[in-house]
């Protein structure tokens, strides 16, 4: 189809190139010459700054652009080993079914590209609006860029919505020619995840000053453990007599090689009452690891796949040094080697700027959510349970400053069953704001992610953080806690100034709890044993979980006065009377989002774009 | 805008005519020439088999065709008399605010056509998509013919969606001069409600036979009331001796001038047990009203306004006459008069279409639903509140035939709190399809509606019927029960061959609401006297209707066992355990219809479309 607002190729017209594959003996080449007509604009320059490999080998390298006002995503996937083509695309959670596919076939004399969706078996079907838009491919010594565009949002039924928080990417590889798209199923393909947050926020960065100076934490030349998960303990200690410093920026330091194997860093700093801690480098879960060691959990620094240096806002830094405030630092790197490789070593870890002459406010770390307490719970085989903690107005009231703080970036936080996290500012009772959320959250991705827009919270104000859980693999309740198999519902919010309110979390009132198991015991005509001496987590274990109990809960939770943890720091609470707190009432809610639907893209094809393809050898 | 594909209009080029308006001297004449390009196709004959007066004195007038294929509805609405314009359009229960319009209004010079939406206060809005479609104007002595289109769907998020069902029709007349469409607010206008099944089945009607004969039930020569509404009982005879017939098809007889009045007619058979019924023509509410014709509820007839004639499937008739059958018959006319015109006569009524030739299958009708009794109950304030009530399997097994059942026609029935009402057959626990639904239900408006697909129901098969309630104007409980202001919720469905099942329904087990009363006294601090020697509706009515007994209420109505009501004529149960049984469980709902969107209609303009308009005289 040629449009009369097509614009030529600016790409090189490509020539035959054959390319070994690593892994096959039928070594097939694409050469790609795009001849359709160009949909939509390309991207004015070649930047993509974000960049993140989907694959553990770094096969293949997507990097990417975010243009708002176009409210769409310009993506530059680099293939370094063509074989038959390759899916990538995006789902609700990384899975393989009922994905939004961008295709990249061939039948092994011409190829295609097009906008395809796989159903609930896998099987991929064209999609009958074509929103992937191909913009362009080149040829390289490393490999074959593509370049397309998305809008976050299509109004298509069949399109995965591109929104804020986590995006589940994936990837498959078509190892065979293929005959047509249908002939595509995406479950039996090689492939894998990638998460990443695609819509990173377009916020400038502050100017950094010259007295500025830098320090890597980095765990010097460890050997990756030959299995999928690792995680990696470092102590590393600031000089003696370090004085009180800000940082104001650090950054990721990965061994070369290695970007596709370390998954996520974080630097803590460690107690203050302790005067010493001992030296260690090994896994985190090691029987030799010092047990001091657990006493390094203040947050410093974090950084995950995907994401790039993160800035303090300008009149902000976090302080660290001085009296006060420990020596000692622990830097744990979570290694994912699926591929299990074997002897390689790395360096990797974070690389502090900071600076003595301090910013006007010290920046500060607030625990948002549901306290660690086995009251909350969630009962067995539930696909959409959601737990709610409150910070309230008394307690803001009490504890802020009248001018309010401003929090400018969020780490989410839940134990494996979390797949949604949502802190929503709520004042005299109306929603006001979404502080930070993620509907695609998952417990192994945890980044800290600067705030589109800075949200300034002020005495009276509530926030309210809500937490949605899958619990259908399990058989009895999952209640709060510490464990892994436990649930925490956390949002560590990073603000300025920095206050006394370490902590402002809640969970449902004992009494009330007492109330329904009392309840169940007795509209339920089983023989249950409920007493109150058995702990709460016993008691949870005990009910027989008919939809009756499990809705009572809901309604339990969603109605019973609570308890209030407004807390210093060391966990003294803030003077006052916090049990049996009335629920925060809320009178209105924000709007749903209604997606911005693109203008119609004119013309398409719904139909796959062929593609100019050289000489196929093999 | 000029389309290539536009259509020369067809209409008659209109000419400057005087119009006297009834009410205002400010008289203003729209002389209308449609000299926009035409969207769509224009009807392809003048047929509009439906037809309804919009407002109480006739003088706007709606007749409307389906077509299925096209997925539209085509509109024709005549104007008597013309001031400065009109809105026609759709809301969810005919309100003016949120209501998707087209819109036909002039500034005293020129006039226009336009999609528009109101918002919550009435105001109105150009819409973004224009999704009525004017197809045509024409001059006749009798007023204007406006003629529209309008797809189904048409996924535009303003846009009312046509389903089946009521459909809520709202007019407005603009009795003034507007410059812009933005200065019109809907709710400020004089104008009205009418309630219509828009989309009415496309079934054939079956050929009638030589030997049909005909008998009129028509209330002679009644003063309709001088008030806005008034149920008129007129008691009928048949013949003595009138042997078996088998009414085949039945219509309605208004009588001339009187359309717009005569709201909705039923023709019941008074119970066979009394051997006479006293004559009576008058107010159904009458204190003069003889007691025993409340012993004449068996319908054998309904039509309510918009409706036309009902036609028994060719194999089925519905018996009357012969022994065990009452001669004598009720008819009830519900006139509404909101302009309290007085002394107006009217001898409407039904036409009844009969043969004495029997077809191969009696028809009967079956109640599904809720039994009428207090147990179950909707808390005050609730918008939005949903009961259930179940035909089990354990029924059907019992009283259906092997070969099944056909329900081809149903009457849903709720008192003045219902807003929904659907009803889902199920086996084996899995929803197999929709018998009859309505998602716009006014208890204003009950028609018996021939379904468009006739449904088969198995021995084995469930029946469940669920009601939405809106209780938001009340301040205490509204309980089950006969009485208007407690509730009902039943469908009537009409079926063949006839079976002694005349009623299958259910209602939540007593025992397990006790526990339920029992838990709220517990749970909550308040001290309430719910002793059992109390009737159920007090101990309803002192409950504290907080969050949690509402949710409470809910969850036991989702989940207690439930008294099953599967009854032969004469309120005698089918032998069997009926009480205690277990909730039907439904382990596969019906996926939620996708509303299919029309194609894309072509470069539309999102903004009026002008019509040359005459000149205008005062």
């Amino acid at each position: 189809m040629q449009d009369s607002r097509s614009k030529p190729c600016s790409c090189p017209s490509l020539k035959l190139r054959e390319v070994a594959s690593m892994y096959f003996t039928m070594v097939a080449a694409f050469l790609v010459i795009l001849v359709v007509a160009l949909q939509g604009s390309a991207p004015r320059e070649s930047h993509f700054p974000y960049k993140v490999p989907l694959d553990p080998q770094g096969l293949l390298e997507l990097a990417w652009n975010v243009s708002y006002p176009e409210q769409a995503v310009h993506f530059q996937l680099l293939i370094r080993e063509l074989q038959f083509g390759l899916l990538f695309g995006m789902s609700d959670r990384g899975e393989f079914e009922n994905a939004d596919l961008a295709v990249l076939w061939s039948d092994g004399h011409n190829s295609y590209f097009g906008d395809a969706w796989s159903d609930a078996e896998g099987q991929l079907h064209m999609d009958s609006q074509q929103d992937y838009q191909l913009l362009g491919a080149r040829r390289a010594p490393e490999g074959l860029y593509l370049l397309f565009r998305r809008a976050f949002s299509t109004c298509d039924p069949k399109d995965y919505l591109i929104e804020d928080g986590t995006v589940h990417l994936i990837y498959g590889i078509l190892e065979k020619p293929v005959h047509s798209l249908q002939a595509i199923n995406a479950s039996a393909l090689r492939g894998g995840l990638q998460r990443v947050q695609l819509l990173k926020p377009n916020i400038s960065t502050p100017e950094l000053p010259s007295d500025m100076k830098t320090m890597e934490i980095t765990a010097p030349n460890v050997v990756i453990p030959s299995q999928e998960t690792t995680y990696w303990c470092y102590m590393a200690e600031l000089p003696a007599g370090f004085p009180k410093h800000h940082i104001i920026m650090y950054e990721p330091v990965v061994t070369a090689g290695n970007e596709a194997l370390v998954h996520h860093m974080e630097v803590f700093q460690c107690a203050a009452e302790f005067d010493s801690f001992p030296h260690y480098s090994g896994p985190c879960d090691s029987k030799m690891k010092p047990e001091r060691l657990n006493y390094c959990r203040h947050v410093l620094a974090a950084w995950a796949m995907g994401a790039q240096a993160f800035y303090y806002p300008e009149e902000a830094g976090l302080a660290f040094g001085g009296p006060g405030s420990s020596r000692y630092l622990r830097l744990e790197i979570h290694y994912h080697n699926p591929l299990v490789f074997r002897g390689r070593r790395d360096s990797s870890g974070i690389r502090l700027y900071y600076t003595a002459t301090l910013r006007p406010y010290d920046a500060g770390i607030m625990e948002l959510g549901l306290v660690y307490t086995p009251v909350m719970a969630i009962p067995p085989g539930e696909d959409n349970f959601t737990l709610t903690g409150y910070c309230t107005d008394k307690c803001t009231q009490l504890a802020l400053p009248a001018a309010g703080i401003r929090i400018f970036a969020s780490q989410l936080h839940t134990h494996l069953a979390g797949r949604k996290v949502v802190t929503v500012l709520s004042r005299d009772g109306r929603e006001r704001q979404v502080v930070n959320a993620d509907g695609h959250y998952s417990p192994h991705f945890q980044e800290i992610r600067m705030l589109k827009e800075v949200v300034a919270v002020f005495p009276g104000d509530e926030l309210i953080t809500t937490c949605t859980y899958n619990t259908e693999d399990r058989s009895r309740a999952t209640v709060g806690g510490f464990g892994i198999l436990e649930e925490m519902c956390v949002n560590y919010v990073h603000y300025y100034p920095q206050t006394q309110l370490e902590l402002c979390k809640s969970a449902v009132d004992p009494g009330y709890l007492h109330r329904y198991f009392n309840l169940v015991n007795r509209f339920n005509d089983e023989e249950i044993c409920m007493c109150p001496q058995v702990s709460v987590p016993q008691q949870f274990y005990s009910i027989p979980w008919n939809t009756f109990n499990r809705d009572v809960l809901k309604s339990l939770y969603g109605f019973a006065p609570i308890s209030v943890h407004c807390n210093k720091s060391s966990a003294v609470r803030f003077p006052g009377e916090w049990e049996k707190q009335p629920l925060p009432s809320i009178t209105e809610r924000l709007p749903e989002p209604v997606p911005r639907c693109p203008p119609a893209p004119g013309p398409q094809p719904a139909a796959p774009v062929p593609l100019n393809l050289g000489q196929l050898r093999r």
